[in-house]
């Protein structure tokens, strides 16, 4: 998917509602566990639900691998769902890889020409050859980590770093994660880059946006987390949106019961409302 | 496998060789292509040859992830194939994972338990949380990467770090790998992590083991990426060894003929002399 197909997804849907299917089998519904493939039945009760409010589904690959090799066979499945639906989806793959040359080429053509993924996060700590053979594919995607929602992000994220400026002894004020997207703003490609911002991160969002003012910005962390999409749009949303605002837990395991799609459902339609004004409060609808 | 255990076999082996197990599909000898499973076939064959001279194996799993479910069947068939051995060796999962809280803790659950990994490389961004849930298994190792081999680790592992000391206007100077090594190095359960450091990186060694002077390093980049194991070990090895040095397609792909499997053994062989020696050199064997 390139960029204008996801901005007409995003008007067209009234939303920039991303749900994360992390299937944790052991949260899912006890009555799925009869199904041969439960994670796999979960998804597409999950997806058929919410479809009218979402432009992406986001399955974590944690919680397929830990399934081992049956695992990956219900990620193949949702995902072969996915790309047969009626209406066209943005699809991520959470994946946070990040390796190298013919290794990071083998992970790119494993989610974007097996699975059919229009994205993979990745982790920029390995630098420009390790996100390259994602940003080669045209309409694909990377998603980069910059500046996480978890606690540990301040470990490194927020290390300030030195650089010199023109040769000067005077020295620029900013976080590795500034760095990280000023420098991979930079490279080949970079049109088909996006960023990982946790939406926890309150004002720092402020420096986000200036060190990346037009990137798509992929926003975990509402929702479970304790972020506000209110926040974060007024800190983020860019005259195209520019945000693609992720739920998981909240989401899919709204409830634990027979009701758990219509539950969801309800999660996802009252998260598209207020995106739906958010988008008309910035004229990007009407 | 604890660190008692790892010091032993690297001294019954008279060893510190790791053999990366990267089987692209593209690359295995064509006749092993007839077979049902022609990666397991392969590292079957691998294994077999290269045992006598080897502590570790390192499956990398992006070559497996390519493949779909199936490639991850031959990744278990393969882990199986090892567990079963009359031998223990050190295993690898060379995943380099990074994600945090359940996502984090699911990965491990899919490498320790599901597959019984020893090792498992991980990615260094997210900070604490992300590394904490490898940390907490007993008896087994996360392997943070910190100064890797390839052209873009200048990106971001060699930006300058401004780190206040004492409070005073005077500011260390340190690159961004050698915060990760320090900072990680203090983490809860730090004696089960070892550091991903490449074989190219040379006079920063020198750094690395200044930052980290006690901990193992996964050492990759020898062989076809150009490193040297003189000068790794002259820089790297601690008195009780320390290292860990891997080499995967020279050894691996020694051959692409019928006798693939008695050339790996030969490469193994003599990297596995050239080890002795300096294991001898530093009076670790006698």
């Amino acid at each position: 998917m390139n960029k204008t197909q996801l901005l007409n997804l995003i008007k067209r849907k009234r939303s920039f509602l991303c749900v994360g299917l992390d299937t944790d089998i052991r949260k899912i519904p006890e009555f799925l566990l009869e199904n041969d493939d439960p994670i796999f039945e979960f998804n597409r009760h999950i997806i058929d639900a919410t479809l009218p409010f979402v432009i992406s589904y986001k399955p974590n690959l944690a919680f397929y691998e830990a399934m081992g090799s049956k695992g990956l066979v219900s990620l193949e499945k949702t995902m072969n769902y996915i790309n047969n639906l009626s209406e066209e989806v943005f699809t991520i793959a959470d994946a946070k890889r990040g390796d190298i040359g013919n290794s990071a080429s083998y992970y790119a053509r494993a989610f974007f020409e097996l699975m059919n993924f229009d994205a993979v996060t990745v982790s920029p700590y390995m630098g420009y050859d390790s996100l390259q053979p994602f940003l080669a594919y045209k309409d694909k995607w990377a998603i980069a980590l910059a500046l996480t929602s978890n606690t540990g992000s301040s470990d490194f994220q927020l290390l300030p770093i030195k650089e010199e400026r023109n040769n000067t002894e005077e020295f620029a004020e900013k976080f590795l994660f500034e760095a990280v997207l000023e420098k991979a703003s930079l490279w080949e490609n970079s049109n088909r880059l996006m960023f990982v911002v946790g939406a926890t991160q309150g004002e720092l969002f402020k420096k986000v946006r200036r060190a990346a003012p037009e990137s798509f910005l992929l926003v975990p962390g509402v929702g479970a987390q304790g972020g506000s999409l209110e926040q974060v749009a007024s800190l983020g949303m860019t005259d195209e949106c520019g945000l693609i605002v992720n739920a998981s837990r909240s989401i899919i395991f709204a409830s634990g019961g027979k009701d758990f799609s219509e539950k969801a459902a309800q999660e996802a339609y009252s998260t598209q409302k207020e995106m739906e004004q958010l988008l008309i409060n910035k004229g990007i609808i009407s």
